[in-house]
């Protein structure tokens, strides 16, 4: 019972959902449990713990919510702020510009600094509207660390450092759905107030669980942020923190598992290693790119993102049609360009639990599509590039040295 | 990696989550997998179409939301509903009672009309009530179907024809959360407007999809409702179902299998057989009960529910050692008592993918524990009873004739 | 994709193959790999140690063969005995038959000694035969040690009594498939010589892995056997066992994952704890079987079997039909009547990981059945019996205290 | 619990076992069943039909054996021939040479004839030796189709040739383990009285089954021959198909389900199709190790095998090291070189479920593997060869046209 089945394994490097590894699919093939019995609490009570460690936080508060990325930034918004009020955004691509569209209808005011796609967030005039904002009538700061549509990686610390400079005491909310727990993220050290990310992004596991943490400061913005909510009120699920039972309403049983089974693949690694291993992703796709000649749209080296390349396509050729001849011959699922970079880009996803030889599989697979569309690509190049970089830096793997 | 493991197998008898069917087991058991291909849009289409009959209706519009029961709640009422707005809604138990907190919390103007726990919806003070609201100022009417705390079934049909009496355009707004799939509802026949459920329930999948289906005419409301909305906004979802991508953020690949699965499973089996299966195994429940001498938390055969029974235990027991021994000594799983019935009823869900036996097994450990706990049960008593009913009513299993 | 599928879990009480604990089916839910690997290696090494345990052996040689219990006694006979050597083998049911017909055609000289089906071995002809061997042409003593026919457990503690007594020097040769686990069996203090069980019985895998435990008076023997064997060789075995890659020939990658679980699941119940499981278990289904009026098929309560009972029905009931309409209407799973007491006993197993709740579905289930089938039986009484005494009996569960 | 885990999925290119695809995963992620209920046979029954045409056969009669090919081996050699009875049989690496080891064992007059290692079968010395053989002592010419040990393909439509012409009556064994439902083999059309191959193979399940397919001659040689014999027995087999069980013993139920879920992709997918994609995976590696300037241990193009290449490395290298770097930094699993070839080939085994951009993958991890172990290979020059090949021969996926 396969939709439209290929012979072999699906070669899956869109940015999100990505590959579930199988000790975690293993974890997650199980019967319903009652929640209420005492060992989902014992369970939940560990989760809790150590999802803290991949925010590197030790003080904030997660919240394990039964909804998607797009729920994880409701939580994040209608906690920590009123109707009403003023928040900078920053608009950089289609995830950022969706955030904004959920922000406005949300009812805040939003002053939306606008990059180009392709540009990282525009901190310059960040820095200008924070100075000006003398009567600290900014409430947040909203910013996607990683935006998944362009490839770009925005400069948290700096962020910090803008606020830190002006005292401004603006909550810092951050979109880490498609960094956290791949790129390096630190969220006591960069003091964000609120991160998130989603479970089906570089956590590996299926989609339904939102994950949110937040900052002491974020948790006390929540006993007066005036926006409704129900759902997503953080209060429900501290009465129940308190009660030890943990849950306001009933959990993914599977996904409680599987976040268990994915959190200890990461520490086994260790997540630093993680994140090495994502560098060495990114750093050996752009160098297939560059050997094809082609462009990153991503358009500084400061912003290249080490979870998703969105490569630009020359103008005679569509990127949506590379996209649908990856999965209907070679099996291979590549990300379309989005709203303003739709048929000029397609986006290479390189997070989550994946590995070198996995990634060079695909990317033999994009020089093979790029010449079945006409693109002049010489077969092997990308491949060569990134095997010379990656054959001296690819670790030993710990456990079978 | 179990949580507090026990030999053999878990006796699952809360009333949700409840035991997923091994073949529904077995078609999560995958990878996750690019939604925006052709083939997600196209397993899509097959489960919107399907999961219409399950509400049997022909007219209505479904949304599968990655969010649980509570979440489908906040999505029925804040699509048709604007702040301010008059509704009633029914208190009988602790599911209602929930729902009306989240109603007045949406800043909704509630009528409540409350019932002592173990009986059901008052609709005689429904009518006296509509009757005089010749203005028709209340919006809509909230009422739980199924009260998962008491076991108690309320009547929709006579809510129905109360309102037509009237001529009254109130919405119909019903949780169908521990009904949909196991009772007889019928939202085409019965004029809902929105009925809703979720997975975990008599679909007999994990927990994390609120399903959600909207009439005609409350898909009218929303779109003049004002109650802010984002996340639950079914117009998100309105505008990818016409351009036949269906998703406007992630779903769960596993549950979107996992649901194809479970609905083949209930059309192999027939819905009406599913039905008179809950029935049956409603019927012998009660007479358990009845044979052990206790009494049903439910007041009156008219409102007793075949998914769930309230067990009201003797003054001189706490029901929460009942469910506590349950589970330490017989790994089986029994429904607390909750809020006002805390300690004094313990609960056997008997909804979803189960069967006679499973249930003569719980009713089994049910005496023992009785007789543990101090009641003086005469063993065998409830098993006899209700065997001697099922062993005339239950059918061949169709596919084994 | 089910053959013949039926609402609610199926109810399996067959002798073997028997139920898989989730975490055993967990364990096995994976991909092929490299068995030449250093990780297989490492994984066998564990089994081969822990194994021995449930043989209760220290000097045992375990072997784990892709093979099923008819394969297991094939290389425990051919690898001690050469062709026309001269053994004793009890006839007491269909599985002993079975062997003894291997015997006969693998070419030993076999002398049989028979009793009535529903005995065990008849220990005084052994006793009579050992003791005018003088000349010691008795090259074996073979024996199962429970008949899952019938329902009887023979004393294996007198065999090696007698064998003593008179010095004399057979091999002990025991059919252990569904005792070992189950059953208290002790292969050094008993003077087992080899020893053998099937995955899919106590050790509630699946079918695939005959497990077969040697002592060094039985490998000794390997040496100079002349029966005809390559598959079945265990020198081929020992000879990878001192190079340390463990396999002459691939194993299944699964079972050996699900073997791992299996036998962790076994050491944290407490081997001691899981016999007794099924000793409680036995008692509780005779109970039962005693309560309804019927006969156990095993005479003398020193034979009966804690794994398998075989109820007899009267005359004018065919047991074939019980069983029959155990599957068509009820989702159980018996054992029928086998070659002499096909039609006149069926079979409940109670073995592997069940525990007493799915027990009492069963026996719940057997009482409508005979009603179904015309025996006067008075609904409830088995169930009643067997809690009677279950409720007094069953421990705690250790990991929930 | 995983032994010696690494990030990433492993990739899996030995020559069997193989990877399981998703679906066959799920088939067999299940609990036991009763074997001797009717849902069984009924699904045996449709297995035994359709298996039959993954050997291209109609007259022939399959056995699926609870065993391994090792097992499957001696089913085929000790149902069709006696001890003493002079068999030929073809010594051209170390799976042949095991399995002419078993054919002595089992006191076969064995005449084998030895080819180097990267040869084929050498054809003329049969010729010659059945030309000679007028009084027809020869009883059974014995040839292993695809030598998994060098990669060499051996020409059996050429033997069948060499038989009829001289009206040879001597019966033709042929191993299929590593070709059988990858490379084109024609049972009837060649005259093949016994063909066998390994579940763990092409097959792309788990390790467990052996399967074995009769021709009617074979099993009118079966009713003479005089090799001991009782697990393998067909006899034991034809009994139970005549009575509709099918099952002399107990099968793995996950196994029957998961053969039915292969079968279903192969035919899925079509056979000559997937015989085509072996052609192309085969065809891509050989241009690989052409492009790294390495020799193919297979000597000559007619002996090329689609399912396994093994790479001769030069002198100065040690193969086994490629492999165990393979393992160690790139989750990447090769074959060793075996007995003769050991430390002087790898083996890249290309058969069963796997596509084009997962063996680039590995080939652009052997180029690594290469330079890390000092030959001077140009990265991405083999790959580029492939990827040159099948960008012009890669079809378009046909449920996704």
């Amino acid at each position: 019972m396969d939709y439209m089945y290929g012979p072999g394994r699906n070669h899956l490097f869109v940015p999100g959902p990505v590959n579930i590894p199988e000790p975690v699919i293993r974890a997650m093939n199980r019967n319903n449990e009652d929640y209420r019995s005492p060992a989902v609490p014992a369970l939940t009570k560990t989760l809790l713990e150590d999802v803290k460690k991949i925010f590197k936080t030790t003080s904030g508060t997660p919240f394990l919510i039964p909804t998607t990325g797009t729920g994880a930034w409701e939580s994040a918004l209608t906690n920590t702020l009123s109707p009403g009020d003023q928040i900078v955004s920053f608009l950089i691509g289609q995830f950022s510009l969706l955030w904004i569209d959920q922000q406005q209808r949300l009812k805040f005011n939003v002053d939306v600094i606008e990059s180009e796609w392709g540009r990282g967030a525009n901190l310059e005039i960040l820095a200008s509207k924070i100075a000006a904002d003398t009567a600290h009538t900014i409430k947040a700061i909203c910013i996607v660390h990683n935006e998944t549509a362009t490839g770009v990686t925005n400069n948290l610390a700096q962020v910090r450092k803008i606020l830190d400079h002006y005292g401004h005491p603006a909550l810092f909310l951050v979109d880490g759905v498609s960094s956290i727990c791949a790129l390096d993220f630190r969220m006591d050290e960069w003091g964000v107030d609120v991160a998130l990310t989603g479970s089906q992004k570089a956590l590996s596991l299926p989609t339904g669980m939102g994950i949110v943490c937040a900052s002491p400061k974020a948790l006390e913005a929540s006993k007066t942020a005036k926006s409704v909510r129900v759902f997503f009120d953080w209060n429900d699920y501290l009465k129940f923190y308190k009660m030890g039972t943990y849950w306001p309403y009933t959990p993914s049983i599977q996904l409680l598992y599987g976040l268990r089974a994915a959190l200890d693949l990461i520490f086994e690694e260790g997540l630093d290693n993680v994140i090495e291993r994502h560098s060495r992703l990114g750093k050996a796709t752009r160098l297939a790119v560059e050997a094809w000649g082609l462009k990153n749209c991503t358009q500084k080296e400061e912003w290249f993102s080490d979870t998703v390349t969105a490569v630009v396509v020359p103008p005679y050729i569509d990127s949506s049609e590379i996209v649908r001849r990856a999965w209907k011959r070679y099996n291979l699922s590549l990300g379309l360009g989005l709203n303003k970079v739709a048929g000029k880009v397609f986006r290479i996803g390189h997070l989550g639990n994946v590995n070198e030889l996995q990634l060079l599989g695909c990317l033999a697979g994009v020089e093979m599509i790029l010449k079945d569309v006409g693109y002049p690509v010489k077969l092997g190049s990308g491949v060569a590039a990134a095997c010379a970089y990656l054959q001296n830096n690819i670790p030993m793997i710990a456990s079978r040295i």
